[in-house]
This record gives structure tokens, C-alpha cells and sequence, in this order.
């Protein structure tokens, strides 16, 4: 028995439980899946001005460090009345220096699990969910879409890497490259 | 210093060292995101004809099975002369009937071990990753490719899974499904 609430389509509404479920799994997977694995899977990036491995879980830590916890706290405390700092794109290049991949991920588990915690503190009540903050880009949102956000944001990275990882054996899959979706993505990794 | 070999655009040559620890870790990756998250975001698809993220593990289990070693045992035995069957398409909906996503990630983490443990006893030596076998739909592949594309499989549906879960929230992130890069993916998943 699936008792999710749907939204007018048939996709499923924000729900905190669900979002903080995905939130506290993501520095695991990537741990599991990224730990030792050799330089050619995390060094290539797809290009020119794209990113690499490493970059991508600085990128997340920087986010951890100035997005999306930094906002819900803004939201909470000042709502509507103070827009949220632009997020600084090259934030992740401050964070990725000298260090190591397995620095990194070490640093994204600590980071989100403090986050979490600070997030579960606030006790947040169905109501203020729907408390209104605001971006610098897109006007009105409520803190239900930055949490929301904030879970997709990991998925959409979780997609980038396995795209930039498979980029690597691009040539060597041969024929392959017909059947293997991640190899026709152009989803965007911003 | 990046010392690994690089095909004529750069990119990454096949090397079985570095595909087998991405093979290696699939499975460890996908339990640590997926094992006892809510419902919300396991049981949805992306639609009609879709598949859910119970039937992506399913279609990976099939694979174990009836794909990608078998393939590689009928190149190293009969090379070109014995063309490989044609996958089952539907072979997940047999694997994933009356499982839960719990068991599926037991069996998957199962049949790759045991597969990498069978391809390690090969002790597979250069010259023979250019033995040349014969695909259905392809023609000509050499037992290289096919290990590569194995790898890059895996990274498919990683791809493929983050897709899915993203979504269930396709509503829920309001404004920033602009910046959202997964939502707006058209990599096939097959």
C-alpha cells in the first residue's frame, strides 16, 4: 500500500521524512562507489571547463557549507524580508584544493551529517514548510522547494558523475556506445 | 602523475584493472543509497512503460546472470564462430517477481562478486582482451569492449536510477528545476 501523498500529476509532494532519508544515504553511496577507485575513473572530466570527480564533492561541500542549510535558517529567521547571497559558482574551486578524494568525501559526510542534525533540531511543523523565502534569481520560494531542492541537487550530481566516469570509456565500450543511455546524456550539471 | 594510457581524443583506453574496481563497487554503492529508503522514492517511475528502481536492479541481476560474463566465456571459447544470444529485454520482470528491493541488492551484490571471482580466474592476459566475438545486432566485438561496456552498464543505470528518483520531486523543487540538471536529462536508459 503506497499512502504517498501525489501532487496534481501523480508525482509525489514534499515530505521532510523522505527528503532527510535521501539527504543522510548520499555521502554512503558516493563513499562506497568512489573510496580508491583508480585515477582514471576520477580524474578525466568531459572537457574543457567541465569538472571532475573531485570537483563535484567539493562542489557539494561548498554547498553544505554556504546553500542550502544557510538558506533554511534565512527562510526561518528573516523570511521574504532578506533575499539569500548569490551561491559562488567557483566556490568549489576554494574547496578542492589540496586535498585528496578521500579528504573530500570525508569532509562531505561531516559536513551533511552536521547539516542533518541542525535540520532535525528545528522540529519543523507541516506550516512552516510553506514559510516563503527569497532567491536572487528566482524571486518567491518556500522552504519546502529548498529542501526538496537540496535532495535533488544530490541526484543531479550523483547523474553528472556517473556521466563524467562513463565519458572516460566513451571510445573503449565500442558498438556498446548505441545502448549505453549515459553516453547521450545532456542533462546539464549545474 | 597520470600515467594512464590514452586513446587517440585523450579519453581513457580500456583497462581491466580499472573496470573491475568499478564493477567491484556497483554494488556496495547502489546498497548504501537505495537499502531501506522510503517508498516514495523506490517504488516511482518516470511514467508509463517506465521502469521503477526495484526493475532497475532486477534488469542488473538479469545481466549478471544472462549477459555479460556468459558473453565473455563464449568469445574465449568459440570466438566469432558462435554468436551471442540475444538479451531478454523483459528478463527483469521475471527477476524482480515477488522480491523486495532489499532482496534484489543481496542478489546483486551476490551474482557480481561471484562473476568478478570468475573473471579474475581467467587471469585474462592483454593480448587476449582483442579476441573478437560476434554480437546479434553489433557484428564484430572484441572481448575489451565488452568488459568496457559492462562497466559503463553500470554507470547507466546509476544514471538511469538517479533520473528516477529525481522525478518523484519534479514538482516539489518548484524554481529550481531550472538549475537541476538531472530533470532535464534525455539519456535513454536501455
Amino acid at each position: 500500500m503506497n499512502t504517498t501523498l501525489r501532487g496534481p500529476s501523480g508525482m509525489t509532494k514534499h515530505n521532510l521524512a523522505d527528503t532527510i532519508a535521501l539527504l543522510a544515504r548520499t555521502p554512503a553511496a558516493l563513499d562506497a562507489f568512489l573510496r580508491d577507485l583508480p585515477a582514471a575513473w576520477t580524474l578525466g572530466n568531459e572537457g574543457e571547463g567541465t569538472w571532475n570527480v573531485s570537483e563535484v564533492i567539493a562542489h557539494l561541500n561548498h554547498c553544505e557549507r554556504s546553500d542550502w542549510i544557510t538558506r533554511a535558517k534565512i527562510i526561518l529567521q528573516f523570511g521574504e524580508a532578506r533575499t539569500f547571497d548569490p551561491l559562488d559558482r567557483a566556490g568549489h574551486a576554494r574547496e578542492v584544493q589540496g586535498k585528496t578524494l578521500a579528504q573530500l568525501l570525508d569532509e562531505f559526510a561531516r559536513l551533511r551529517s552536521a547539516n542533518l542534525d541542525e535540520l532535525r533540531t528545528q522540529n519543523l511543523h507541516p506550516g512552516q514548510l510553506e514559510l516563503r523565502g527569497s532567491h536572487p534569481a528566482f524571486g518567491v520560494v518556500t522552504l519546502s522547494e529548498l529542501l526538496a531542492a537540496w535532495a535533488v541537487h544530490d541526484l543531479t550530481h550523483l547523474h553528472q558523475i556517473s556521466r563524467i566516469m562513463a565519458h572516460q570509456y566513451r571510445e573503449a565500450v565500442g558498438p556498446w556506445s548505441a545502448y549505453l543511455g549515459v553516453l547521450h546524456c545532456n542533462g546539464s550539471s549545474s
